[in-house]
């Protein structure tokens, strides 16, 4: 076998991997691909409209999102951690005697198997050469379609009546929801609501009820003399490489008892003040009519209350709006809860995350808000700073979760593997009944090992940052032709782990990478109102973005985002599932043919050199 | 004399002749310097506040800012241009003799003398070695002072109630009138203006009165379909190096009868559209409170009438706000209007352009409208593509402007001179009446020659770009020493003439330049719809500012503006015509003292060396 011929047979089992592991948990593979492997497979393709996602449509008119009526059943199930992993059974003996319904997960073995097969991949001499030539062809085949095609693309866009960069559907597609209002909104609100609840009862300090009179006395501060420098929740210079103290950051004035009642669901007051904030940031979407967020609220898996609580939050504020898609993170910070003996070993985390929404996926009237919420939940998302290296290495012969008692935490590739088990066998369930499935959308990329790729690109539907694909060419490549979404955040690259001009965004859209623009912190980075607006704009200025680029970056945002089928047929066009000319709606999108069909062209040739490779002998 | 007090004696004069040029037409020279040439002469300093400008003060209450009574009544002088400089005479009489009345200007063969020096000097190798030494000190020391004060004044600015660059004021100090507006608003105005006035004449096209109707409609247009694409006002990669695209883009849709409708003073409608955009744009300025900025508005100098004209429009539309003042532009386009026999020659032009000023200031009653606008106009800046060579070098045998009968355009230095010989004189006069004076911050540095530096050196009080001071070490620090603010618009260079990263404004704010930010053009560069704001955002994100950077450069803002001295009081302090951290009033600025001790003592122990080495024989 040549060199062409070994890289081909990679990359093609890398892709039947992918495939694989993305149906089992009804995440999103792209048809052409998937055409290719079967033709090389000799098989036939065909769509299997079964293993797509299931997102919550957008309430009906006069419909109440918060209606907890019209539940199924309860199926009597009984769900139970064995091995980290959630099992559903049905009944308690078949339980006891593990006999778990036919759900079908990853299995372990295979799964290491299969990682490891990657983890030579990615360092095969043959084929670093060959993805690095075709990265770099991709490079110049864009530039020269840039040089030829640019007038044609613009013309296009002038005749398309109706629509532009500003009436297109743009989703931001990564938000954490404790950052989600800028950092002048919180100010304003901080001071709003010392002007109206001086006197009311926020929070208990030692033990004692205090007015939020009393709290600020104790902080030594008057939310009258409060500025933004004062506040210090924005990241700057002292922030890079620094993620201990931009999560700091978070803190208003430095005093965490302002971070309780503001930015937290769970407090004295049940989290109003943050869920007001929250229904602002809202509000203000709404009138700027184009603009989504997909904001993030944590499960810690400390407790398992937390689901009962945080979805009582959201019912009692009734933090909905049809602008805001929400996500599940999950911090990694095992480490930091079992050094506080706050839980025995990882399996009980991992038990707390995934246990009730199984208990309420089995019957969802037992525990009803929780059910509403979970309607409206999208996917999970894991995080933390990705430099910390573990030093723990997963293998068949790592501790099972259970085992895992030590107060080192587990890799991020244990993180990913066990989070991506249950969430598999969740959405089996779920799809079962009928219910909406979750996707896997971790941060993957934003610091640390290229393993962190990795372990991704077998198990999320899409991933946050992935800065890091620039140093592996493998992976970059296979990100490209598994069309696997990166939602990047230049803004928060540049205060916390790279410059804003060595960002790599231009470079991934310019090769065909899908990429999208969003915030992650507007309260930390971004200085406007519009913190979205304020990503496209700075991204438009340093990278020379033409109008297609920008459009064709926030048609990816709604593509990549957890907005239901009905929405995406809205804003992307009735054929939006398919690929090339064919799926894009110009007079929805604004993005020009020429380029989607220099995209579907482009990749096409690059799978059919794969297919060739394969092929050959 | 060793190389060191050649240079120092160089520069030293070099100031000289700025501190000359400045007090001759009433602009402003800073304190700091002046001290020490005093002090190097052997005198004792004292303010002269009979040679600081004059701005129109903001009406009081109940005062209406169009009244066009209580103007003095006519001195009964005669204005008359000889030799390309308007000079005022007693009577018809002394006019015929040329036996002016004595308004000092600048002496043609003086000015000469004076700008060879400096073109000497420019090019002298020590002098060139020692600014270019003392620069990179700069550079460093400001460097180190960041390490060691940055968290200290970060401190100051926390500890300082109520004010942060959210609510200090800054002034937008270089944006075109025509442009102010971002191209969503002005899209939107155009479909606006289709629903209420489709009927209405509004042009007249070969000779025919047209509807709105029927002027789209001959542009095979309808509004209802227009988008930000297909009104193609905004700059992109196309017009990088090419002006004249540049400028192609002041049409929506190309059409120049577009350009004429919406965004002229003078047409069908009396510029009534122009007129609501700019008091729209005014109201978003008046609704974010803190922020400023000066229009530019052009006079051609291709008729007499056009004064009458443009402050008819002002009069008649009120366009008016406390957050504008205005500026006036003069293209550099005298070689159009030769070709086209508009003009016999060139002192025809600046005749159009100063003569009416001069009379309506020796007579305002005589142009009450012309007299009310004037009152509200504070400078005077001059415009064109700076990279256009004209071939011609300024000297005493240059012919006079009224000798200057041929088609081709003087230099930019002849511009500058004569616009500033009869601001100069026209300064003398308003001064002597009690009335408002002029400034003159032309376009300088943004491309071309660094001779265009060297000349507004001598003539301008504050210039727009300056970009060009990357490639002159003497000038670069001569605006250091004398303090020239500079006006830099990062955004609209990338869209022109230079890559945002490569931006020299960090590297002038690091050595102690005075540097603002403003917008240029945000019809053509800007998305958002705070573009000022985003000009600061962008220049926060990309060059990493800190919020002491920020306010500094808000502070040079209102410095550099045309606001009268009770609303830089206001905005800066009592005292804010002091240097050092005696002018700073932090409560108002929110810039950290240390910054301003450091500044001042970096810039006393640069003059201080200067001291030495000029008065070390």
């Amino acid at each position: 076998m040549d060199d062409f011929e070994v890289s081909c047979k990679g990359l093609y089992r890398a892709l039947n991997i992918r495939e694989k592991y993305m149906k089992l948990a009804f995440q999103r593979f792209p048809t052409t691909p998937s055409q290719f492997l079967r033709k090389i497979e000799g098989e036939q393709w065909k769509l299997d409209e079964n293993v797509l996602p299931v997102f919550t449509s957008p309430p009906k008119d006069g419909e109440d999102p918060f209606c907890t009526k019209d539940f199924p059943p309860s199926l009597g199930y009984v769900a139970r951690m064995k091995d980290g992993v959630i099992f559903v059974y049905k009944d308690a003996a078949s339980a006891d005697k593990h006999q778990p319904l036919n759900h079908p997960g990853p299995e372990l073995a295979t799964f290491i198997d299969d990682m490891n097969f990657l983890i030579a991949l990615i360092s095969q001499g043959p084929t670093k050469t060959y993805t690095h030539r075709r990265l770099k062809f991709l490079m110049s085949k864009f530039n020269v379609h840039e040089m030829l095609n640019e007038m044609e693309e613009m013309k296009e866009l002038k005749k398309n009546p109706h629509r532009d960069f500003y009436n297109c559907r743009k989703v931001d597609t990564h938000i954490h929801a404790a950052a989600c209002m800028n950092q002048k909104h919180l100010l304003r609100f901080i001071k709003r609501s010392y002007r109206v609840d001086a006197d009311r009862v926020v929070a208990v300090l030692k033990g004692k009820e205090v007015t939020m009179k009393e709290l600020f006395a104790s902080l030594n501060l008057h939310p009258y003399d409060l500025t933004v420098d004062s506040l210090d929740v924005h990241a700057g210079r002292q922030t890079f490489q620094r993620f201990d103290k931009f999560n700091a950051k978070y803190n208003p004035v430095g005093a965490s008892e302002l971070r309780d009642l503001y930015m937290k669901t769970e407090n004295h007051i049940y989290g109003e003040y943050f869920a007001t904030i929250i229904k602002e940031v809202a509000s203000d979407l709404e009138d700027a009519r184009y603009q989504y967020a997909e904001p993030r609220l944590s499960i810690y898996g400390c407790n398992p209350n937390e689901w009962t609580k945080l979805s009582g939050w959201f019912n009692k504020h009734r933090v909905f709006s049809p602008h805001l898609k929400w996500m599940i993170q999950v911090p990694r910070i095992y480490d930091i809860f079992r050094a506080k003996n706050f839980v025995p070993h990882f399996g009980k985390m991992l038990e707390n995350i995934f246990l009730p929404v199984f208990q309420a996926t089995i019957d969802p009237n037992s525990n009803p808000e929780l059910s509403v919420f979970l309607k409206h939940v999208t996917g999970f998302d894991s995080v933390d700073d990705e430099s910390k290296h573990s030093g723990h290495m997963f293998s068949t012969k790592s501790p099972k979760p259970e085992e895992w008692d030590i107060v080192k935490s587990p890799s991020y590739t244990y993180w990913i593997y066990y989070m991506y088990a249950n969430i598999a066998r969740l959405n089996q369930l779920r799809k079962e009944r009928g219910m909406n499935t979750f996707q896997f959308r971790p941060h993957c990329g934003e610091a640390g090992a290229v393993t962190h790729l990795l372990a991704c690109f077998m198990t999320a539907d899409n991933i946050s940052h992935g800065l890091n694909l620039k140093k592996s060419p493998v992976l970059q490549y296979l990100y490209y032709l598994a069309q696997v979404p990166i939602a990047m955040s230049p803004l928060s690259n540049n205060s916390l782990f790279l410059e804003y001009n060595k960002n790599p965004l231009l470079e991934f859209h310019k090769k065909g990478l899908v990429v999208s623009l969003s915030t992650d912190d507007p309260m930390q980075f971004h200085y406007t109102k519009e913190p979205l607006m304020e990503e496209y704009a700075i991204a438009a200025q340093v990278f020379k973005l033409s109008t297609c680029d920008m459009c064709e970056i926030s048609r990816n945002s709604v593509l990549q985002s957890g907005l239901s089928n009905e929405e995406k047929v809205h804003f992307l066009g009735a054929n939006y599932l398919k690929d090339g000319p064919e799926g894009n709606d110009i007079r929805k999108t604004n993005v020009a043919q020429i380029r989607m069909a220099y995209r579907y062209e482009t990749h096409c040739y690059e799978l059919n050199l794969i297919k060739e490779g394969v092929m050959a002998d």
